[in-house]
């Protein structure tokens, strides 16, 4: 089969390499990238040829399979949908994309005939969405952990090992181009938030939008923090969970803290974990490179190979369906003990008020004092009832910061 | 399809519920098993007949698929082939059966035109084997690791919670039913040199025996040991592991460390880990339960799935292939830093004899003595110049403990 492959960046040469190059198992003799879309005329792909024009790729009967690794979401959308109608398969690693048009997409390769695969999507080279379809044809799933990001968690691995503040590593990592000069969407738990809805609508059956997932980024966390729960033996890690009772689905992206012997504690670097909880199997793991060209264009050929050995059986992988009508309530179903900072000496945060405040609305398990600032690990606490406190105190960027206590 | 089931003890009957009873997502308009073979005619399964005639289910020509979950060598070794050679799928969990008769039994499916599927007969309830086969469609796989035996990290897990000695933890582990009156084959490394011959015979092509793996077990750790390493960071566990470098297979069942922070070192209880390194993909780990009813059966229903949609899609799954002749030597390709606790007082165990004579084989990194034993970490050595110095000691049952540390 030819393929047609949008974008020749770090994870479309990677492609490349694996399809057309020879340099791993690929089966060479049952597909290869004929043609190649990128905005740079002058780039040279040794057995493809390089164009500019999406219709070279989009109007060649030739072609069967496009592979759609542009990133950003206006253009690559539109071409996924016309590849799609054309009758082309397609793979893509666009988490942007398939976060928002999941259903359409989806709805739209089977209306065509064709088949849609997005394991690089979510993860990295994790294989992830393999492993939830599978697990899907004999469970409910009713739970997804995630630490999804490899930018915020090479970030904190940093952080606790060098004893930085969030904006220092930030600036550290920028330098060495492991994170982008717009760092928001990862920082802030957008880039999560994506994956997580995507993981969620797969798994509950039904669609959960991005941008109603409660999210709160790691910008207030200090070095501080990394030392005072590591010292209660915790280790501080920006999740993506969702759980699933009866239909209404709690969602969120944020900081929370992880004993250090839980494995979640031992993700390092921008290396991944996805844990699902079914009914059946209980709880399973998946770990492995979150980013990177070699594992990320991994995940992306194995999608290649599975649509070529589906096309060669004459049957089509089924695409999912999103038929339950689910209710998203923020953080309603969450709960758990936990972990608060406030600087002292600002308005009203004096260190009387702030135990009063907080043993209003919970029990205090540990307090500590230093520097100006009080730290608090409290009992068992709602987590919308945890969100209101926090907010009432009104403290600036930094002065406060608190997370989560998960088992 | 009718399938056929083997034994309806704890496994079984898991089988049989997921299967049968409506219990969860299994298609029950897809199979139903009509038939299960057991010594005792008195069990009683609402939805099919039990019989005690092997006959009776390999005769049936209504039945098209075996499910096979006796335990055991010899009876199932000998069900699973006739089962082959009359036509029928087979399903088992059995890694006494499948790791002595690998090559065998795949051959013989291949040739009757059926298909055999183990994924429970390593791991449990972990996609193990078919995460490894997904990934060798890109990857040349050069290093396995796992935890994968369930009483034995049940037993290091209670014995790290409580300060136990390995006979004391083992005795409680047996009085709860959690390890078997002979635990010979899990203490020792047997069952899990199996499992390790099992993935290692897939991931490299060529058949690994099993018999010829390097095993120590786990009955010379004490309390002491657990301590010791656990003040300097480290966790002792009982890996699986091999390694392959160009046709050359090392391969070892033994006590290791790891780092607290390692992921390895957060798997506790009858949870499991399986790691595989690919040229591509890195690191990829694999975390779910080892052991118990329901996760092993939901791993037996997922190869009857994968079996039942070959099947209707008119599909064979591909067998492995074992053509390349692998040379397995030893722990030869093995080496690290070692953690050694020696008694003293006994023959030639002094102090200063133990010290000159670990020095004459590696550096000294830390050492440490108390209540008349010395307590060793060294620097990087040869694991089998390690094997050879920790033999000389001619040191009596628990009188000496050591341990590879891994990264």
């Amino acid at each position: 089969m030819n393929i047609g492959l949008l974008g020749l960046g770090t994870i479309g040469t990677g492609a490349y390499e694996l399809i057309n190059t020879g340099c791993c198992r690929f089966p060479s003799e049952r597909a290869v990238i004929t043609k190649i879309l990128d905005k740079d005329p002058t780039k040279k792909a040794e057995n493809a040829e390089i164009v500019t024009d999406p219709g070279a790729i989009l109007d060649d009967d030739s072609i069967g399979m496009v592979v759609a690794l542009c990133g950003g979401h206006d253009f690559e959308y539109g071409m996924i949908k016309k590849a799609l109608e054309k009758g082309k398969h397609v793979v893509t690693a666009n988490k942007a994309v398939i976060g928002a048009h999941f259903e359409e997409l989806c709805d739209l390769a089977e209306k065509n005939g064709v088949m849609l695969r997005y394991e690089a999507s979510v993860g990295g080279g994790i294989p992830i969405i393999k492993g939830l379809e599978q697990q899907l044809r004999l469970n409910e799933i009713d739970e997804i952990r995630g630490i999804l990001n490899g930018t915020t968690n090479y970030i904190l691995t940093k952080m606790t090992q060098n004893g930085q503040d969030f904006g220092e590593a930030l600036k550290d990592a920028q330098a060495i181009g492991f994170a982008e000069a717009d760092p928001s969407a990862d920082i802030g738990g957008g880039d999560v938030s994506r994956k997580i809805a995507i993981l969620s609508s797969l798994a509950y059956g039904g669609m959960i939008e991005d941008e109603k997932i409660k999210k709160r980024g790691l910008e207030d966390v200090r070095a501080c923090d990394i030392f005072e729960t590591g010292r209660m033996g915790y280790q501080i890690k920006h999740l993506g969970q969702s759980v699933d009772r009866d239909g209404v689905v709690s969602a969120v992206v944020e900081p929370v803290l992880f004993k250090k012997s839980n494995p979640m504690s031992g993700v390092v670097n921008e290396y991944n974990l996805v844990s699902i909880h079914g009914d059946v199997i209980d709880e399973l793991q998946f770990y492995g490179k979150g980013a990177g060209r070699a594992a990320t264009a991994n995940a992306i050929v194995q999608d290649v190979l599975d649509i070529l050995d589906a096309v060669d059986n004459g049957v089509t992988i089924p695409q999912p369906v999103f038929d339950k009508k689910l209710e998203l309530n923020g953080n309603e179903e969450f709960s758990g003990e936990y972990y608060i900072r406030i600087d002292l000496g600002h308005d009203k945060n004096s260190l009387s008020d702030v135990l009063e405040r907080v043993e209003d609305v919970c029990g205090l398990k540990h307090v500590n004092t230093a520097d100006g600032k009080v730290f608090i690990f409290t009992e068992n606490v709602k987590s919308t009832d945890f969100d209101k406190l926090a907010e009432s105190f009104h403290a600036g960027p930094g002065e406060l910061f608190y997370a989560r206590i998960c088992d």
